[in-house]
């Protein structure tokens, strides 16, 4: 069964009918339902399913480790997000093992095929939530506390889930016996549009990261209150939006975004007590990540302290620049005949376990540049390309 | 029983633990507790209780109607609001007719105490839903489809609390009962605080609106899309929240507020495809409030166009500026030995009424100039004072 036709049967799961796209969130009802399709599939395959500590899955194609070669990526998304970040790389994957073992191929080393949980953090906060545990970059305790929406912890979500969430964390198990990692994935931007290829290598990802800004004024009534005795965090709420375009623009590669803004108590005839807004940053190089954020938190400072209001910052994420592994990206780069090297701003599994095993990440073209929205799209021609350079690499390396 | 001691009754129902203060919006779980006690507390002192069509609670000393005295306010708060604002109308009422009833007073004309519902708009968003409804002044098709944030409707949500939709709309036989519309309230700013009054008697109800601005945009990866490729419609918002500020800060008596944004998707590592903002302006006179609002629309319009976004803008309530009965508040003022005259920037369904019968309003100081919030206040000498105000106006119009 071809990518596109695996990907065709999860259609309809976890459509957002309010925001467009898909909602998809580690352990609710539409996640479990594509994991019970990937059980599905990968068993078909004559793949042993099993669920790790940490709510990933793995399918495996011979006896687990060490040195296993591991290719998957996520299924769960944004919210309103689209049908190819994530659930590509988990089809792509699937598809390349059919098609080695029609070819009659048997691996040198273990193969397995992953999902990794809350990828995209689009439940608790953490982005590469199931990877960050796996490998010990993210505290258990942490982890466990972390709330979503409704104020559920990840433990009791984790043990609705069936998981025991006193074993969330470090799995050195689980992590010695992958040998290498690569995750194919959907171009979340417009770097393959112009180039000409259907697939790109990934080079590097930049530094990125997330800040939680809470300011709190004085929550007040909006018809009986002058103008001039409030002190509405709302204003430095939004300067923060201005300042993070302003100046991400003056800073080469820099991107910063805010896209959640919750304020309290949220009444339209209210003037708010309190705004929390999230800033995501993101520069090609650590201290210039460091330096924009500290910028843009420079100017919400000052615009809470001109509205009489308090502000905290906290950093809820930040993964460091990492360049993928040098020896694997050349390789990869010769079996499929040196297509071009993408850097990306997007964050993934790999660039967590990259910190720890040799890892790499394949990138199809998008036609529209556009990700994280319904509109994310890419070719059924070029989903064919990127599963069978996927497939070749595995080969390769498995030999 | 005291007014103070009705309130502490109540002190308990609603409490919003996440944002503090309460929440209480009309058909819920609160506010149903808030009707039955006031059901209870009506019958205790004699009143016959009836539901119009619209969800009003009627509470009756003699035969309804007509040229009745009716005195009263509400019980749903904003969300996160405060223990007065609604309440101390409703309990001063209650405590009015037990001080009168207790001077073996007998009124000449029929009483009531009413408690209007959805008077904050609250929950489906359009502010003194109730009086609006019953005056025919909302219209019932439109205010059936109304919608609360969960998607339920107040067609759905009438039904539930045992009301016949259908039957919402323009209430003749209820509106021709009232003779004289009387609102006790807590101040909701700093109007009496250094007038060295407890309570005064209100003069006018500024303009007043709501308007939602939809920006759209182009939804994408936060860290995949560069800045330069963006149409990011927070951009616009927050524009909108700094011009609602600056041009409101130069228009005399004007207050501009925005305090409920909802960016979709809402994923802290995406770029919104849309924002919704909601701005509530009010100014005294008709002119100046629409002014306001176009100037505020001009400079988001704008906005939205250099970000590449599109904007739609709503009105979603309008009052125009409106004077109390003169002869009526004259009558108060003699009554309560001249206390000050107040013009308010808060809307009332006491100024619903004033355009069918005559109405008046009586403030009670708040010593915070806070409302809308959990530091809403009143002394409870303030409180006593003012209900016994409200005795004495009752008595000398019911003569």
């Amino acid at each position: 069964m071809s990518t596109v036709s695996l990907l065709s049967e999860i259609a309809d799961v976890g459509r957002d009918q309010r925001r467009g796209g898909y909602s998809r969130h580690v352990f609710d009802a539409a996640e479990g339902e594509l994991r019970a399709w990937f059980v599905e599939q990968a068993q078909r395959r004559g793949l042993d399913v099993e669920t790790d500590r940490n709510g990933n899955l793995w399918g495996w194609w011979g006896t687990p480790g060490p040195k296993a070669l591991v290719t998957g990526s996520h299924l769960d998304s944004v919210p309103g997000g689209g049908a190819f970040d994530g659930p590509l790389g988990v089809a792509s994957a699937l598809a390349a093992v059919e098609t080695l073992r029609a070819q009659g191929f048997q691996p040198a080393k273990p193969l397995a095929v992953v999902v990794f949980a809350e990828e995209e953090g689009g439940r608790f906060g953490m982005p590469c939530l199931g990877s960050r545990l796996l490998t010990g970059s993210f505290d258990a305790d942490r982890a466990r506390a972390l709330r979503d929406p409704d104020g559920v912890t990840l433990a009791q979500a984790a043990a609705r889930a069936g998981l025991d969430p006193r074993r969330l964390g470090r799995d050195d198990v689980a992590l010695s016996r992958i040998g290498t990692f690569l995750e194919l994935h959907v171009e979340q931007g417009r770097g393959l549009i112009d180039l000409g290829s259907p697939v790109a290598v990934g080079s590097t990802v930049i530094a990125h990261g997330r800040w939680r800004f809470s300011f709190r004024g004085q929550g007040n009534h909006a018809g009986a209150t002058l103008m001039t005795d409030r002190h509405d965090p709302m204003l430095p709420a939004a300067s923060l939006v201005a300042a993070a375009r302003r100046i991400a623009s003056g800073v080469a590669g820099a991107r910063a975004t805010v896209g959640r803004i919750v304020p309290r108590p949220g009444g339209t005839n209210v003037i708010a007590s309190a705004v929390d807004v999230w800033l995501d940053a993101r520069v090609p190089g650590d201290e210039h990540t460091r330096a924009l954020v500290e910028e843009i938190t420079a100017a919400a400072r000052h615009a809470a302290a001109e509205e009489g209001c308090e502000v905290t910052v906290t950093e809820e994420s930040y993964s460091g620049a990492m360049a993928f592994d040098p020896g694997l990206t050349a390789t990869m780069s010769g079996v499929l005949g040196a297509p071009p090297r993408l850097a990306t701003g997007a964050g993934h599994d790999a660039a967590i376990l990259a910190e720890h095993v040799p890892a790499g990440m394949l990138y199809v073209r998008n036609p529209a540049g556009i990700s994280h929205a319904p509109e994310e799209f890419a070719e059924d021609g070029d989903v064919e390309q990127g599963t069978e350079a996927l497939a070749n690499v595995l080969k390769a390396l498995s030999k």
